[in-house]
């Protein structure tokens, strides 16, 4: 009898599983998976569960998957029509928190994948699971840590799908196939205190920042690649503290965030803006200190045959001729671009981390056919 | 016997009279001035002490003062070295908070005008003297309450020096003929929050606080007129405090200020920058208001005969040519300036509202024999 992915979605939005907690989640896709014949091995690194799962044998071709069992906080709770952790079904809707990202992705997968090495085992092929307990918080010890007792342990993917909600409409609308890396700077101004009616004796922090940043923010970072929009560049703070409208400050500060496509790497974005800073201190004699954090670097699988597969069965279980993006924001398929090939895609993420976060169960259904479709199709 | 100014500087010092407070300051100088015939009036009001003086008929041609007995705070008293209410006299200097700012004037103009008066008294003249304790502070009920009550009472100055430390340098090298005015700005941006990920569904207000800042700090506002300066724009704060790295904030704010020139008014700059927040909040849909407090506008009592009275009077004293200035904070003057010509004369500044404020002994009995020269080439 095929697995219903439904129930187990539901059954997964019952763990209350808000990261770093795994609740439960995990051990009850570990009993699912285990009763399959996957090998599970929890490979829970400081505090943070995860869980490794391969069947077939060691060292094959293999499909690999990646997926998340946290979510994000409920917020408010009185906020809600419906229990976030109720797992209710209503209106043809499946309501609560993970519904869209991505407890129900990883059901379907599931679901999928245990049809699959039941119904039509491959011959000489496996098919591996990583799934983690922490990818909404830091995720320093989630996907990186199972990546990295699987190259120490000599366990690897051919390819990987990760199963996020990609499609912003319609079910089928959009596989990801790269994603912008990610750069957060923080620079300090530290200027000469003074009188306003003696700006000569002063050095203003704040005018170096606005000119530092005037042209950052009246110009595009770059005018988009082959696979990519065009970078952009947000900035997220600016604060001085000064109450008193006489005094220039000393001191402020100014925060960035710049998501870039693969025109760029992030110590090259370093390199740039603080040889910005550094001319602009050089004009003002304002000190501009600028320190850089890169959460990710931009990387893209190009359209071939991983790629026209998964778009093949996208297009025939649901008609929709999927856009191929690297739009949005960062995934867990940061960490998985260095030891495979990887993919996205995942159902209607319109609710993900909202109130109310819910998912039609014709999707779920839909999504596991997806996925079995294309499980056949890569070791048939 | 000729007033000692540097006794009567002392033992104003020695009246803690830190604004609001007047500390038996303006009594001390109502003892001194009645004495010598001057007809003495208290015109306080909301709890401003303040001192009106005229010796002379009401209505006839009169050499007006107008100066300050309130002192800023001393701040740190351990960083001092001298008591700042001890009215010491060492080194040839006497110390203390208003040695510079402006007790020596008013005790030098007080000295040199009960001399006049005794000694080459005018057959048909008055001198004037309108002393408050509060110019330091908000400031809206001292020089603006004399002055109130004259106009009310039928009293006049015909011209009027305002003793404020004007000297950069040496005594005798600056008199202020007018100051710019300060209008104030503060500017509330509202946009649209949203992740960093997804610009296009947000409206970053930092990103419009930055185009509307970035021409106004980049360019002058002009480029000075025949008595000013180049009028200047200081943004004294931008703050959001937004604390997530990956979130274009809703909301920022920025604060700054212009002294501007005889070039402007008050009103003119308003409409200048709300129509420069408008075009901009047209053009990124980021919500702009913006808020303005003029504080005074610009004023110059331009060179001629009462210009060059002073002028001449200096020179003859100190052997020093003065400049003719507007550069500069704002005084009393700009309340003044509206009842009759205007300028200022007073020692050298250089340690006003700092720690150890003092002034050379010499200097307070140069700056009363420059003041009676006026006096008596005013009124010969
Ligand atoms: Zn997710
Ligand atoms: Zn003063």
């Amino acid at each position: 009898m095929p697995l219903d992915p439904v129930t187990l979605s539901a059954d997964l939005i019952r763990c209350p599983s808000v990261t770093p907690d795994a609740e439960g989640a995990l051990e009850l896709l570990e009993g699912v998976l285990s009763g399959a014949g996957f090998a599970c091995t929890r490979v829970d690194r400081n505090g943070v569960p995860n869980l490794f799962a391969r069947w077939g044998a060691k060292g094959v071709r293999s499909f690999g998957f990646n997926g998340h069992v946290d979510v994000v906080p409920v917020g408010e709770r009185s906020d809600w029509a419906h229990d976030p952790f109720g797992g209710e079904i209503s209106d043809g809707m499946l309501w609560g928190r993970g519904a869209a990202d991505m407890k129900t992705g990883v059901a379907a997968f599931v679901a999928a994948a245990v049809d699959f090495v039941t119904e039509t085992p491959p011959e000489d092929g496996a098919v591996i699971l990583t799934l983690t307990g922490d990818e909404e918080g830091p995720g320093l010890d989630g996907t990186r840590a199972l990546l990295d007792w699987m190259k120490a342990g000599g366990e690897a993917m051919s390819v990987c799908l990760v199963g996020e909600p990609t499609c912003p409409e319609v079910l089928g609308d959009m596989i990801k196939i790269g994603r912008r890396g990610s750069v957060t700077f923080v620079v300090e101004a530290e200027g000469v205190q003074g009188h306003v009616a003696y700006p000569q004796r002063a050095r203003n922090p704040l005018h170096a920042l606005i000119a530092l940043l005037a042209p950052l923010t009246a110009t595009p970072v770059d005018h988009g690649t082959a696979h990519f929009d065009p970078s952009t560049l947000q900035v997220t703070t600016i604060d001085c503290g000064n109450a008193a409208s006489n005094v220039v400050p000393a001191k402020a500060r100014a925060v960035f965030n710049i998501r870039f496509n693969d025109a760029h790497d992030g110590a090259g974005l370093v390199e740039w803006v603080k040889s910005l800073a550094a001319a602009e201190s050089a004009r003002s004699g304002v000190r501009l200190s600028v320190t850089a954090t890169i959460s990710g670097e931009s990387f893209v699988t190009p359209p071939g045959p991983f790629v026209d597969l998964v778009a093949a069965a996208v297009e025939a279980e649901t008609g929709v001729t999927p856009e191929l993006s690297t739009s949005g924001g960062t995934s867990d398929a940061r960490f998985v671009k260095d030891h495979c090939p990887v993919l996205e895609f995942g159902l209607v993420g319109k609710t993900m981390h909202k109130v109310d976060e819910c998912v039609e169960v014709a999707q779920i259904e839909a999504l596991k056919a997806i996925y079995g479709r294309i499980l056949r199709s890569y070791f048939g």
